[in-house]
């Protein structure tokens, strides 16, 4: 048992094993809860003023008053580190409406229930290796992306029925489901962002549509204009990523992870994803390792 | 501590406030459970094959596998309901994916999570009184029903965010929030199928659209065709809601609802309303009361 993960629940570090929640959470009712997935490099975790704000952002969205302050989630995620002696490592936060009587109408009152979740991985920066052994299969799916009118697209959250369903249609050993807008544009996949690269200029879906705006995202965006390299934001059609000279994914977990194939045509990584890969690497180093 | 009610998790009877799932549960992370509300009345569950054959499909669009018996279902909730010496309660059954390592993708090798919840209405049938205290007022929103393409309506599932996200917007006092699909025709309410009536002729929204298949949207169709009235589902517009002579809501607690108003206009139930609650109540008495 000396192996096993310690988790951080409402407060307290408990085994992995016995971490649990009340059945009457709505974060388990419901799905009302939001979350971010974090990465600590070296033990600092990487852009945490960017996943607080997103965090704010859909707890707002969700009108989830959770009353914490930043150095109190912030402590929370520290201490779950240092109780696993993790400096790399892959983090999750959760805070959910908690336990509320009976009504699915969310009560203003909320005693939230918050939850750290770690587990090891690999080194990052310019020493490390990425946590994927390979490029990644990809694969468009039927599953339609939820519009924004239904479940705002920025906010993350428990309900993630939407991307397993884009998985569920997935052959074996495919890596990422690719799910389009209602209207046929290509928006994310289940757990990503999507990157083309054509005649050496850099492509993604805006976050105008159905699009969760990626911490990752935003990162690559300015490394790529800091490069000099031209990125759009707009609404592309699938036959453009099938034709393009690069695609990549890019996620927290996954950094930069070229696209090897889209349903079943090659496409591959290429020197614009590298270098893009390398700058994000120097950043990592320079900012969590130095 | 005599009055705490008993839950059934995984097998076991636990008091409610000692029942509680892994954090690690998928059910938790992302909502990936199916669920059902029943009403047991005198004991017994009512319409427990049509919920039986909702749970199946709504498995199925999640390729969700779960491995048990209908038997062995019904036995958890009955001894749940005995457990706590129930006989008219709301009952609802959970099943989710229980906990798969890692991967968001979901594995086909399911451990599943079941959970019996319970708690005491009052009786139904002819003797008994409705569990809402007043005819219902409705407001709509702004939030839209996820449309099927995202997530299938039909399945009744723990992602419950599009109709707490409808509930948000609700002013106090009011009692449901009235969804529309992306096109802006009437779907249902956040946890009710709606009914309007016009010249003594019945109307309800389509399951063709993002519209749950209520299980007492069915036993009311079938009231209303056996007692000869027309009943029309289709798509339909705000304003005929507003113009109609009556109008109620259906689920499973509340049984026939009237709407009392709909964003401040006066509705209303009426002769054909009070008509179908009455047959409801009398399918109720003789099924489960005598």
């Amino acid at each position: 048992m000396g192996e096993e993960l310690y988790y951080h629940v409402d407060g307290n570090l408990v085994p992995a094993s016995e971490a649990t929640v009340s059945v009457d959470d709505r974060g388990f009712r419901y799905g009302d809860a939001a979350f971010e997935t974090l990465r600590a490099y070296g033990g600092t975790v990487f852009a945490w003023d960017a996943h607080l704000e997103r965090l704010e952002r859909t707890c707002e969205s969700l009108s989830l008053e959770h009353g914490l302050t930043a150095a109190d989630l912030r402590s929370r995620i520290d201490e779950t580190l240092a109780a696993n002696g993790l400096a790399d490592a892959y983090v999750r936060l959760s805070i959910t409406r908690g336990v509320q009587p009976g009504k699915l109408t969310p009560q203003p009152d909320v005693e939230p229930t918050v939850v750290v979740y770690v587990k090891p991985l690999p080194r990052g920066g310019l020493a490390g290796e990425p946590v994927w052994d390979e490029p990644a299969t990809v694969e468009t799916v039927e599953t339609r992306r939820v519009p924004d009118e239904a479940i705002p697209a920025a906010a993350k959250t428990h309900n993630y029925l939407n991307g397993i369903l884009a998985r569920a249609e997935l052959g074996a050993d495919v890596d990422e489901a690719l799910m389009c807008d209602l209207e046929g544009h290509i928006a994310e996949g289940a757990t990503s962002n999507l990157w083309f690269v054509r005649d050496g200029e850099i492509y993604t879906p805006t976050t105008d549509g159905p699009v969760l705006p990626g911490i990752t995202r935003q990162i690559v965006l300015d490394l790529a204009r800091d490069a000099g390299l031209t990125v759009h934001e707009g609404l592309y059609e699938l036959v453009a990523v099938r034709d393009a000279d690069e695609a990549f994914l890019t996620n927290r977990t996954w950094e930069l992870r070229p696209v090897a194939t889209l349903d079943g045509c090659e496409i591959g990584g290429g020197p614009v994803t590298e270098r893009l890969s390398r700058r994000y690497d120097e950043r990592v180093e320079r900012t969590c390792y130095e």
